[in-house]
């Protein structure tokens, strides 16, 4: 026997429902034809990066020295990149951060590892709200953590704060939200994130020592009905943001993001450093060089995300008059029903007979639930809508 | 105290001693002149990428849909980029690698951590052979491993094998080498590899269990007077490779590299998925998208290395003549000479006494050596030679 890491082969050996779903969408549309699949599994931005984009590539790619444009970065970032990234923020949010503020990353992933790397010792425990993102556990346990998942608030995906404050012990070393948030799509309120900054101060207080805050937060920009979200190191000094350009900008596959350690968190310099040192033990020399400054100058910029709120209108008013228990999303290209029966596996099954792909929220922390990915073309919610109203009469 | 895990703010905090004498050199530039600043201390290639790879990333940005060449690739990298790759790997080597041998990687870092944490358990053992690149000890501890390190052998910088064989014991999981070497510019010989695997395969068997080999090879292409830099998977079964394209294309900040596990690793299925699982782990979604397609068609180029052969030459003679002591580098853009006294750290201090800025070996394994690295202007080298000769003289 090999003898390799258990851990490691098991994460690279099982295949994630989602993936599943994809292969089965893939082999249901050879057989039927893809316009017969209602494909809502995979969470990938179908809306094309504005054109400035490109366009910033090929010039810095025609303009720069490509010694310059593709060379090693301070590992923290470029520092001009990191200017313009306080300078967008700012401006957006009325701060004042300045460029030793952020550290550049290989996307969110990439960020929430270096957070919760350079922030947790062995047995610490970082508190996660369901419905949650799953690779989160992934992360938490690759930092030698372990996660505390909190049942979600289903009424109206906000926090359950009673269990909240129940779950913090002494080994709480961080809580991660993730607002507007997937799978449910909801925007924490006002309300939601004054009362979670109360509690985390008078815990933090009690326990003597600071429970960090991570904001992950590749979603911030795709909201609707002019909503805002609210910027969470406004409301508790001990933030982190982990921030992506893979859904705001449609860059997915070009993995950039940062971290943002504002000066109001708790002996930030060293906090800075454990993100950074992390960074450089996780093998993260540098976040890739061009895309960097095509972030930071297209960073006030939004890929056209009005056909995410024609799709979530679409799907939610369609939803609702099929007879689905609904929570409206707030923004992202996720809504999360409740499933027609408790057994939310047993239901996406059933849907599959429709076929229509979305994926049980058990995987999310949530049962009972059922994701539906509405990044896709408005033509293919029009036709699913009559899947989905068969799939309910199945029922009755 | 906030409570942070130190290791990380440890390693966040550290100032390299290469980056040290950096900042040292910009100081003393604004003082006496970049020109009169003989600056040897960073591994940055000095020759721009080949045209045709900023021609071929305008080529696919003008050419392809961008919700493609920006999207989210599978995990182990882009199915036509894998075939790409094998095809260029076997046309080189005369091998029959498929797809699913490569994992694209996030650069040669990536590479090594996605390896490292992909194989190792706590208390497991890697090898390392000074003069050694000083991260390896980042990576095999952030991969809860130890560092084993093997003395040089200082006279052709091979491999000193009796220390080797009286190193390896039950944890002994893995061995790095580094051909051609940072710091010292040496490429393994045929006979260096041969017994190296003869080695392995003898106490593999005497232990029960692989010892695999990791060879690290972003320097592969830089070699000099057409030598032959052997193929390690062709000695030893259990061979790992991780490549990169930061130093043949010229391209340090993209991050593009891949780890290779050849069909004849033992259980390769479950190595490769360890390693992808690592991968997952750690945080890498993806290797950036654009810039696997990228390298992938320009795999078989190479940045034009002439420069580093001239200022190899140069370099070479000249510190001979000098009368230092020092092996001939096949490729790198390093070079490793003995130092003039003893503590190579008190002559690079005297070093800067003639604006000469150089790497003392101590930090790569090896006293008594410094590291020069050439990927220099070629002037700056026909400049520094006299400061050289004067430094020399100053111990006469």
């Amino acid at each position: 026997m090999a003898n390799l890491n258990e851990r490691m082969v098991a994460l690279g050996t099982s295949r994630s429902v989602i993936r599943e779903l994809f292969e089965f969408g893939k082999q249901r549309a050879a057989e039927i034809g893809a316009e017969n699949v209602f494909d809502f599994s995979i969470g990938n931005p179908s809306v094309p990066a504005p054109d400035a984009v490109n366009e910033t590539a090929i010039k810095l790619l025609k303009d720069t020295d490509p010694v310059v444009i593709h060379g090693y970065t301070s590992a923290q970032g470029d520092i001009e990149v990191r200017k313009l990234l306080a300078d967008s923020v700012n401006r957006r949010f009325d701060t004042s951060f300045g460029p030793d503020n952020f550290y550049v990353s290989v996307g969110a992933a990439a960020a929430l590892c270096c957070c919760l790397n350079g922030l947790c010792n062995k047995d610490d425990e970082v508190i996660v709200f369901a419905p949650y993102f799953p690779e989160y556990k992934v992360f938490i346990e690759g930092a030698g953590a372990k996660m505390n998942l909190i049942p979600a608030d289903t009424e109206a995906f906000q926090i359950d704060f009673e269990k909240f404050e129940a779950a913090i012990n002494e080994n709480t070393k961080a809580v991660i939200v993730n607002s507007p948030n997937n799978p449910c799509g909801v925007v924490y309120s006002h309300e939601t994130c004054t009362k979670l900054a109360e509690i985390l101060n008078a815990k933090s207080a009690e326990l003597g020592h600071p429970i960090y805050l991570i904001a992950d937060e590749p979603y911030r920009e795709i909201v609707f009905d002019g909503i805002e979200v609210p910027y969470l190191p406004k409301y508790y000094n001990n933030t982190l943001v982990c921030y992506s350009w893979s859904k705001s900008l449609s860059l997915p596959g070009e993995r950039l993001g940062y971290v943002l350690v504002p000066d109001e968190v708790e002996e930030h310099g060293l906090v800075y450093a454990a993100v950074a040192g992390a960074g450089r033990s996780l093998g993260y020399v540098n976040a890739p060089g061009l895309f960097q400054r095509v972030c930071a100058m297209c960073a006030d910029m939004t890929a056209d995300i009005t056909i995410y709120e024609t799709n979530r209108n679409l799907l939610y008013n369609g939803l609702r008059e099929i007879g689905f228990d609904v929570v409206k999303p707030d923004g992202t290209f996720y809504i999360f029903p409740k499933t027609l029966e408790e057994d939310d596996v047993a239901f996406c099954e059933r849907a599959k007979q429709f076929n229509i792909l979305i994926v049980p929220g058990s995987g999310f922390g949530c049962p009972g639930h059922a994701r539906i990915s509405y990044c896709v073309p408005t033509e293919r919610i029009e036709r699913a809508l009559d899947a989905f109203k068969k799939l309910a009469d199945s029922y009755k």
